[in-house]
């Protein structure tokens, strides 16, 4: 691995044998670009996440895979091992992983890694497409929002495309009516000061951060129309994974009687995971609580927790964005029916 | 001003006529003393968060009347004037300027200086007592509580003698049964990993670290059997203003089903604010969430909201714990009652 300053920003590209990945934990203040070259490279960006955000772990992984494949044939099952075990929660990992995986055993060995690599690029086109399609969605379902809030990063730097949560953000901003959006800051790796500020100010979207745990408190007095979400992993059941704080968002939001909003490839519905209590919850290193920009905050002794991520429940969420189309409410009903829905033509056209 | 390094920790004492403060903002990693001579030092050592926590800063606020006394008796008003304009929300602060003042006032010239002096301190043993007197009635309330979850920093740090909400998590640790705590980072300026934590330790309580917006889903994952905050000022109808962030954690610990408990003494009560629609939110600066221990972590150009706190409303709070016993349920009559309810002895005892 290794890694150059970059002045254009897309999240990740695949060239010239490599997969180049922006290095999302030096940004704002650095534009740096990795050139990962096998799994292991791959696995290590994803855990310290300079990959990160579901749907593009999800390709990531699917690089990986081609990419350790063109080196060795025989470390397939190695590579898709440790590539599914660099982060637990998000399901695309498993199944972009899975999906690369089963397009290589399909042919015959010296394909492989050739049919890995078109399973890799057809995902990537597949998560853009549906970022535009999301955006259209969500666009349609918030119309006459003013200001919206939103958690995390769920843009261009999370998923291929315009992202999620962010990508209908986009578009209703394009639609005309959208003047504002807030944004949390999302403690420990402040994810919204450092990557949705900084995505909303390339976009031109007026917007304001906040501390996570302001948000209640604003939208309690009025400060927001509807709040909109990313997600990590979703249940048969509705239940959601998301970023840590998702589910306080989604009480306060109740609270205040607004909609609170979750947007996200149907590549994130988990069909084999009943509900959010059976979704595995990362606990990610204490140092990342103790330690901000490398400053200690607090004692090296301090014990921590930190999950990074948290489950709200299905009634807590007024409509579930995706590209096949909206479920609201949502329940294990109608998540079986978006993933019954035909799928979009542009999944049989790959890049 | 002037400031000397200590070894042991008095967060306010008065002595050779001056106010010798514990510089907050400089905690855990420096124990700095600040001398502060005048009612101005004590006015900005408030704004700036030097002294913090709604008691302390009314208790300190009434030496800066006696202080500036002291020096000019002319000066009275104009003291009075810049220590209440200090920080808008605590009502302890007016209330503590104006008893002061009162006291001053209701003598001739010569004495007057002596006689705010005497008020101060008056004002300074009864907040000592009255933590005292509400950890006995916090720890009554949550006997059986084996595992409590805390926000921001209520102790020692924040309130004459052990505190408010922390002066009744020590009580139940030295009763025995209590066995943990988990406390918020409390972000922006992380008095739960600055403060709280460092009190926990010194306390040898055992104690867990969390960013704010982990502990809904911790709450809701049944790792807490408690939630227990101060409260910066509560209204007639008891609707609390305390500290950002309390409003969600008030939210998921009914969601849990969880007792939602509020530690004050009486002076943060304020009978003429009849909601928390009516009480002042202070905005403090965006550079506290911009830039965390000097470095930034999203554009300098970022506009930022920054409520200091927020309003829960008394329906969420399971009880009100005041040095004159406890509401519970808490509402207009239940404060009333409190309010009505005669002083305790230690009040004629001045110090």
């Amino acid at each position: 691995m290794s890694s150059t300053t970059v002045r254009h920003l897309v999240a990740l590209r695949y060239r010239d044998g490599a997969l180049l990945a922006l290095d999302q934990t030096a940004l704002p203040w650095e534009k740096r670009e990795l050139r990962l070259e096998d799994a292991e490279h791959v696995a290590a960006a994803i855990a310290r996440l300079s990959i990160r955000g579901a749907p593009l772990i999800g390709v990531a992984a699917g690089y990986g895979v081609a990419l350790e494949l063109s080196r060795d044939s025989a470390a397939l099952e190695q590579a898709c091992q440790i590539l599914v075990a660099a982060r637990p929660t998000a399901v695309n990992l498993a199944y972009a992983v899975e999906r690369v995986r089963a397009a290589a055993l399909a042919v015959a060995e010296p394909q492989r890694a050739a049919a890995a690599l078109e399973a890799a690029r057809a995902l990537h086109a597949e998560e853009e497409a549906a970022s535009d399609a999301m955006a259209a969605h969500g666009a349609d379902l918030l119309a006459g929002a003013r200001r919206l809030l939103t958690h995390c990063n769920t843009g261009a730097l999370a998923a291929p495309g315009r992202g999620t949560a962010l990508a209908v953000v986009a578009e209703l901003y394009e639609r005309g009516g959208l003047e504002h959006v807030l944004c949390t800051e999302s403690r420990p790796l402040l994810q919204g000061a450092r990557l949705t500020a900084f995505e909303l100010r390339e976009l031109g979207i007026p917007h304001t951060l906040l501390v996570d745990s302001a948000a209640a408190g604003l939208l309690a007095a009025g400060a927001a129309d509807a709040v909109i979400v990313g997600c990590d992993r979703v249940a048969a059941n509705g239940d959601v994974a998301n970023k840590v704080g998702t589910y306080s968002l989604a009480l306060a939001a109740r609270a205040a009687g607004l909609p609170f909003v979750v947007a996200g490839p149907t590549s994130t519905i988990d069909r084999d995971c009943p509900s959010g209590a059976e979704i595995a919850i990362e606990e990610r290193s204490g140092e990342e609580v103790r330690t901000i920009g490398g400053r200690s905050v607090t004692s090296e002794h301090t014990a921590v927790r930190n999950p990074a991520f948290d489950v709200t429940p299905a009634a807590l969420v007024s409509a579930l964005v995706t590209e096949r189309g909206v479920a609201s409410p949502v329940d294990a009903q109608s998540v079986a029916d978006l993933l019954g829905a035909p799928q979009p033509a542009y999944r049989s056209s790959p890049r």
